[in-house]
């Protein structure tokens, strides 16, 4: 495929400087690309580069130097070259139809389309969408809804009576809705609390691979319209997560944690029960959240703070070895004067 | 199903106050609950609610406030909301034999009942007990010993020659017997240690989603009686888990730990190789264990200490930036006194 | 099997004191070992039960007490010890062929002596070296390349067009080249960054389970040569391993980090992304890594700091409610000071 400078402009609400009957037909780096081909400056340390590229044209803000190269001007060139990736290097979805060695239970609607491998396991009463792609090793349980447009890829569990909204992406060996982590104190022993709940996926989620979303005790747990999931993220039972939420890879949150809308969780950070997370907040990475966070706060560490007094505490942590050392000294010399200049008291005492 | 109150309240161990006539068919919390059904006060938070709910009953200890209304009065009301909720939605087993798909080797036994699914794989020599549901995908090496009432789902992989108890329930995805992480130090280059023990799972036993228990380098790694895993789990090689131990999400327990009975580790903590912990133990989310801990202690933090010492210190911490602008403030007072106050020395040095 | 004990001090590069016609047939530890049996002296703690074992032989250093018992000298005991747990343990791999309900795609290319388990599904394009071992519900996506001598266990998942070298080994359920985590910011919602480069695992790396590797965005995941990866670890997208690695259980790695070679990484250690790793660093469990690590350095906490700086932070930080009380005494006492001694200064103010 190819298209001219003036045609990609059109597609990423850009204009054109330069020549925009230039023909490009693929992409690269600012080092990679070459002649035919378009690259794009998001991060300004690497602005010097645009002078050098080989590549026919640049995607660029307003405010970047253009060394009188041919340039595609957008807002966000990092968003740009994204679609420009997937104009490129998207091809047409294989129909598979339901390939020998798919298992399908009774009273299961499949719609049109269907790319379901073989090795896929389809229990009863399951709906499915149109264009639905079922890797190998897929398994649906009893009464499972997926929406249109859904790819579960091999090893995907979804446990019964979950439901996965339209355009849903979930790697390999993700489980929905396996029992949330519930037992009564029994004296010694313990007691299994019934989970009959379920998981409910909304549209535009994606999530990682070997992920866990555990169903709700009594109700459902929640993954709002267009929240991306990374890999080994744990999200325990009646958990609602908010829209368009990013959580980074083996994230945990605890049982019936709210998270607002755009709320951004870093790697390996920790969710305790019962906390809510207003929108657009953002947790650190490896934090600890033992409280609820406000709409718009920026926290880290264990226990999670606000991040810029964080910061400044974590500055001083390594000088805690000679501040102690400072004290000690500080408070013998306290002491001396003390003695020499109380003499009365002291002897009174 | 509906029981009468008086019923309820016998399978409950508690005694009815009020009509114990009344019919129940089941069951919701204080706010959802409707005529003909039970609800329960644990929490004296929502101590009022039981003035204003619907419930035909509700399940209260004896200290509570009643406001006239039908009460079985127990000891434990959590405990005995999930008595109810497990006589009122659990449904009888169904058993599906044996199904087309399933691929079972030789010198297999196989008890009653069993329940076995499409693409289920059964190597040669298992010993299944009675009354066992495997899911799709479920993979069980050889040698492999089953107990009764075990419920492996999807995608779960049991390895050469583990052995799993009665009534244990194993979630999706999760893998037991994997190789234990155990290579010797050989120049530049890592020699592997012939990982050759197994996993014993004890009876009533259940594990999470995607959670991983390693097997021994010679002997058995080991998960007592009534232990309850969560989803993410790593359970390195060696590691002796006591009875009734509660392990949440994405715990990280190091080679040859020794766990006592009933401890309670919270999610994402982890535990240093070799670390004993004793009976009742409590090691709080996130800590990082790196020495034995005692019977009965509470812990938390990294490196983790007693848990009270750890909140005191957690207090200060925000403090260490004014503390350190204090502390060099107080040198430089110091130092002017001393200059001041002892002339004759200063001068001498 | 046996072997005289000459023959196996020549196998482990040792030699014998004692009698070199001793035969042994099997191995235990210093405990557990009887008569036939070898066992091993590594940690100098155990020296006095030398004397006491009932096993035939020892492998010692040349400093070791032998209490007059028969021994091989060696350099690395814990080396040779893993030496003959391999020579006595290992059982020659049995051929499986291609079993009956493996699903084989078209233009596959399969070598010599496979052992391709049931429920196995092979994409169209794969090639697979001789002697390669897949464990039921394996899953190879399209063009994915299998090395020599490799074994997949159940339910390991291989993306599209990654490739794996000779002698890897990779644990159940483990997941490599899931798509990385790359999203475009667009408004309030992300625009998704395909993913289209692949994965590389080079020669002798082994992968535990439940572990995920992520495919490049434009290029190429690299696992170096001989890496060790434990269970649950997370590898992100663009990460360049180094050879002989070793990453312990639960570590994250975020994207585009290069590890050189011989880096330890220990449990649940997080690394930010971008970060240079020099070669032989050492990284200590649950540690936060924020920024690069030099060649050799040993850090550890979060942020992580030089291990033995840390360590001596970590032993003040219990003392911080003492400090706090101590520097807030130290104050009042310096102002009482101040007070007195600066009269005049003070009333001027």
């Amino acid at each position: 495929m190819s298209k001219t400078l003036q045609e990609l402009a059109i597609l990423l609400d850009g204009h054109v400087s330069g020549d925009p009957a230039v023909t490009i037909s693929g992409l690269g780096t600012l080092d990679s690309a070459v002649a035919g081909e378009i690259t794009f400056l998001a991060n300004p340390r690497y602005a010097a580069k645009v002078a050098t590229t080989t590549a026919s044209a640049i995607v660029v803000t307003a405010t970047a130097e253009t060394f009188g190269k041919n340039v595609i001007v957008v807002e966000n060139p990092y968003l740009a070259f994204a679609r420009l990736l997937t104009l490129f290097t998207s091809r047409p979805r294989v129909v598979k139809g339901i390939m020998p060695g798919a298992f399908v239970g009774e009273d299961v609607a499949i719609g049109a389309d269907p790319s379901i491998y073989n090795n896929t396991s389809i229990a009863d009463g399951v709906r499915i969408g149109d264009r639905v792609t079922l890797h190998p090793n897929v398994t649906l349980y009893q009464g499972v809804v997926l929406g249109d447009d859904v790819t579960l890829h091999s090893g995907v569990s979804i446990r019964e009576g979950c439901r996965i909204g339209n355009r849903v992406t979930i790697h390999n060996g993700t489980v929905i809705g396996s029992d949330g982590f519930g037992y009564a104190p029994n004296g010694k022993s313990w007691f299994k609390i019934p989970q009959i709940g379920n998981v409910v996926i909304e549209d535009d989620v994606e999530i990682g691979a070997n992920a866990t979303v555990d169903r709700a005790a009594l109700e459902t747990t929640r993954i709002g319209q267009g929240s991306k999931i990374d890999n080994l993220v744990q999200i325990a039972h009646n958990c609602q997560v908010g829209d368009n939420c990013i959580i980074v890879a083996q994230v945990g949150i605890a049982g019936s944690v709210t998270l607002g809308n755009h709320v951004s969780i870093g790697g390996q950070a920790a969710i305790v029960d019962h906390a809510v997370i207003g929108d657009n907040a953002m947790i650190s990475g490896q934090s600890g959240v033992f409280n609820d966070v406000a709409a718009g706060a920026v926290v880290s560490g264990t226990p999670a703070m606000q991040h810029k007094t964080r910061l400044k505490c974590a500055a001083v942590y390594p000088h805690l070895p000679e501040m102690r050392k400072t004290l000690i000294k500080l408070s013998r010399s306290m002491s001396k004067f003390e003695n020499n200049l109380e003499p009365a008291a002291n002897v009174g005492l």
